[in-house]
């Protein structure tokens, strides 16, 4: 998987296939990519921040991508071009297969009857394939995957081990301090070209389906709810919860360890902060944010105790406004 | 799964059977669940809140469970209980295994020697099931679940996939510098009518064990501390973090994400918010909250840089507050 | 697991092994270690905390290990030592096996070809182990591990269930509101005497690796994302979640559910409570804690209102202050 790669091209090569211009010799073969600390001789790195100008000062990689504002801070090879970061990732797809598994069914996976595999599916050891389940056709599932009956996954989609898919929803109703299972008799829908991490979960509707549109990328550990939606080339980073009928817009942003509580809506174009806690609709497009600063231990449990107090604060305030105004009555009255 | 049920029951059937009062035609034949969105022909929905009588107005369901209150919002032929969330539970395990896994030992689980199977066992495919594992009448493992060696799992138990039952607690001595593993020797001992969602773990004890009590209901990715009780019929949505040697009680509910933190005691009848960190006993009943609020980005971050001075803030209100005293003091003294 | 420890010793041969002074009669045969609470005959117990005196004086352990300080609370056979913690760590030690699982690969495991496996290596039913994955010497996998090509494992090391060691790195770019997945070709790097807990998910770099160093200790469903480093010696609480290429010190403590993002640096002895978001680098030792307090539901929502408007209310003080000053200048002007 790491070391060189498969094959090696000229700089210029990558350009006339990808685009972007050569600046500096376009003969120079590349075999791999490499970080700007590490690369060495055959490999390109990139440059996706300014700031990190010191490191390609230092670099030993045989060449850079970088954006034109950056194009003359090294002499090195290089590929200048508008979004480094995406250009990079397409060179790396040049040098590496995006999976590593090849198609197959491993003999020691369980797949039920009535699945549909599409073709140059690839299921991994110990995978759990339930009945009536469709996959679509390059999709790849790394070993210990395991999807429930009647689940739909589309094409070229990626799942990394240990995910389940399809699970019961968290359905239950109390009766006389009993708590009664409501069946899950839903679907777990998923689109094309979505990738969901290791040991992320992804619970089946109580009757009618949770969706994942195309595009949707999922980090690991991360545990949707049943009855969600989650709007097509929207990206999850890892731990994030999201409770059951949340229903999540388009390419919207969700940090990790977000919370996003039950039966809400969020618009499309919605980027919200690494461990906020979303408890309503969020209906305008930006990026929202909810972390508790943290502080030294002292300092927090100083400036914190104060929380607890804060409308008793707020009112002392106000009493003291309410004091002024009244002088002021006073002295003018 | 999903689909047409495997029989049919008329209106006033269901209602001799689970109880409520039918109002309009008790001959229209029911064959399924629905959403008040999505039911058809042949389904029975409900209102579990009249928030929802648009969505009622609109329904093509065949028949509804509703409230007494709500019992004039439709001229749909319908059931009229106290309860229509538990009541819909019921009448939707008329018609859906609340299970779908039959019983027996799939071929490629591996159960140790010395295991005691109950009655109606059903074990997936993968499952490992360590030595001395006890598991009572009708219980279910879906597939991929580990059960470590002498864990007691109860009767009618449901556990799903990518569950970890019984891994070492978290028990590190620091000695120089270095961590010294204490061994965990205690048990996870699980009562009767239990749930556990996907991905979620339940430590072993360090000498005592740990306990499930019956009823108890456990979403997703929950993970549960070495020596931590969970009372009977108490509830936790996904996420949550339970630190070891937690006491909590009975008929409690913990929302998505809550974090207990370990060696306190929550007594019955606690009711905790999603995204909550609990970091003391709670003694009494009722319900706690501790989420921070989001905000857009911008009002966040100028709010939230006041809470790193909240204690400044509060001396300088007391400030005001002493020297308006001291003027008066200087005006009468 | 549980029960009968494999041997038994009395009082004055434990000490001779492992130190500490004996007090009361050496010759109390031990067999087993127990709690305060629960600990019987031929069970030895321990006294972390003289807050549990009163545990102490109830308990009908055989011997009790504890600190100089607490060394006349009780009359029972005892041994006296500096950390009875870390003693007990070891005395339990005595009786009980660290790993309960006997060295060997389960015939249902996968090992590809290439895997160097060390001596006395144990892995467990279900595991998947990648192509050129190399396994230190006594090293244990618990059923049901992954772990993806070219990883690198050191001696000793302890992965509990379900981890998922090398997964893909959640390494995307945007491009004209799609998203293009940059290849993980980086691994995963674990030195000796690493335990890792059920869930945990440890993903490869994307070009470098991921390094956890030795005696690493990580509990439950922990995510450490791509490019991580973990310094030697540190601990993590369940449910911690490590965004990409943090970088964290030696001899850490991060407390559960505690959330660390990307690309920021934590020296050594840094400790992070539970439930606390980091979101910039530690650049100085100590404890660092950012919880948001929680309160019965109708005090936190009647002080948490006004967080959101804290620069409000911040600068209402400030014009209070004002005015008081330009009354002073007024007066006195």
């Amino acid at each position: 998987m790491p070391g060189q790669g498969r094959r090696s091209l000229r700089l210029g090569e990558i350009a006339s296939r990808l685009g972007g211009r050569v600046a500096g010799d376009p003969k120079v073969l590349i075999r791999q990519v490499g970080s700007l600390e590490r690369a060495g001789p055959g490999q390109i790195a990139f440059l996706g921040n300014s700031r990190f100008r010191a490191k390609l000062a230092a670099t030993r990689a045989a060449a850079i991508v970088l954006a034109p504002a950056d194009a003359r801070l090294t002499a090195l090879p290089r590929i200048v071009c508008d979004n480094p970061y995406a250009y990079f990732a397409r060179v790396s797809q040049l040098f590496n297969p995006v999976t590593t598994q090849p198609p197959g069914v491993h003999p020691s996976a369980c797949v039920s009857p009535g699945t549909r595999l599409g073709a140059r599916v690839s299921i991994g050891a110990g995978c759990v394939i339930g009945r009536d389940v469709s996959l679509g056709d390059d999709s790849c599932l790394y070993p210990g995957v395991v999807v429930y009956p009647a689940c739909s996954i589309g094409a070229r989609v990626v799942v990394h081990s240990g995910a389940v898919i399809g699970a019961d929803g968290f359905g239950i109703a109390q009766e006389a301090g009993r708590w009664i299972k409501i069946p899950q008799i839903g679907r777990v829908v998923i689109g094309d070209d979505v990738e969901i991490g290791a040991n992320t979960t992804i619970d089946r509707g109580t009757i009618d389906d949770t969706v994942i549109e195309d595009g949707v990328k999922l980090d690991n550990q991360i545990q949707i709810g049943h009855n969600v939606r989650v709007g097509a080339h929207t990206a999850m980073a890892g731990c994030v919860a999201v409770a059951g009928s949340a229903d999540i817009g388009r390419h919207c942003t969700i940090g990790a360890a977000a919370l996003i509580l039950g039966h809400l809506r969020i618009v499309d174009a919605v980027h919200i902060s690494a461990g906020t806690v979303i408890s309503r609709s969020l209906l305008k497009p930006g990026t929202y944010t909810g972390v508790f600063p943290s502080d030294d231990n002292a300092s927090w449990a100083r400036n914190t105790a104060w929380v607890r107090h804060l409308a008793e604060l707020a009112g002392r305030v106000r009493a003291l406004e309410r004091r002024r105004s009244s002088r002021k009555v006073k002295k003018h009255g």
